[in-house]
């Protein structure tokens, strides 16, 4: 217990607060001094990979681009692959793609179709969970794909947004787990 | 030697030619076989790494978006701190904006200014060399937010493209290092 309350607030005094940003009264949540502090992105990289473990993945999904910035090294921590899913239009070979919701109009997520088989089991990370839009869309990409979905981790968790209400169904049981509420 | 010839040969053996991709006649080096395999992504990680620490660098800068996914891991494995460059307007603080050609018009990336200062030596990371464009860009940008150039790494240099020619003003004596020439 105390060992996780450390963790939060070490990573939680790594968070800057931009006001504005990226518009009039929204305040935005910036991890660069996080990654910037090697102590500080150690314990991020131990406690993901420490969850991808738990809950029994063999890949770590990363959605693109700041997923990709704490899911790659926690799935080298954790000993399992890595798979980018990526905005539509940058992976070069034949891909599975989703479309989401965003404020205004849509948005479309690809993953590569032979990089997630069945018998994979698949733990998604992001830097936030915001509306759910994007962890939903990756959550379908995997069950599409065949494989099987071990849970959505997130290092923070922007509560009043609602996204873990719209994620559950995509969740069908799955933890979703989250480092900080924000 | 025959170390270095091992990585060299796994590495090269989880790259995938895509052909015709991103253009009819250009063929895409596709790294994600590799960052879906453990044993890879960890030998390239500890290549990284060991050049990180053996050319001095106090920091990793990775380029959006591919380039933090070998960047990240490769300064958690240095014990150094990440700096995430981006392309223009992603970031929310303020900012050292640097400009660059491409192949039609130009394109802008983009550093948080209290990120690096002088002090810090940098080591700038990325998937691939091709014209060189972002790596000389990311270099002026490093220079001008004070820090010293530790060198350039990347993965793959793809040296029918001239990069290594034009990069070399910009490094200033700085090493290139790259992992594979294909």
């Amino acid at each position: 217990m105390s060992e996780l309350t450390d963790i939060t607030a070490l990573l939680l005094s790594r968070i800057r607060d931009v006001e504005d940003y990226p518009e009039p009264g929204v305040v935005f949540k910036d991890i660069t001094p996080l990654l910037a502090d090697p102590a500080a992105f150690t314990a991020l990289t131990d406690a993901l990979a420490e969850l991808t473990v738990r809950h029994g993945a063999t890949k770590i999904v990363g959605l693109e681009a700041r997923g990709f910035i704490l899911g790659a090294p926690a799935a080298l921590r954790a000993g399992v692959g890595f798979v980018p899913v990526r905005k539509a239009g940058k992976l070069p070979g034949a891909t599975l793609r989703q479309a989401y919701d965003l404020e205004y109009g849509s948005a479309e997520i690809e993953v590569h179709a032979e990089d997630l088989s069945a018998g994979d089991r698949v733990m998604v990370i992001d830097d936030v969970l915001a509306t759910g839009g994007t962890a939903e869309a990756s959550l379908a990409l995997v069950r599409r794909a065949g494989a099987e979905v071990a849970g959505v981790a997130v290092l923070m968790e922007l509560g009043f947004l609602g996204g873990r209400a719209r994620l559950e169904p995509a969740l069908d049981g799955a933890p979703l787990e989250a480092l900080l509420q924000v």
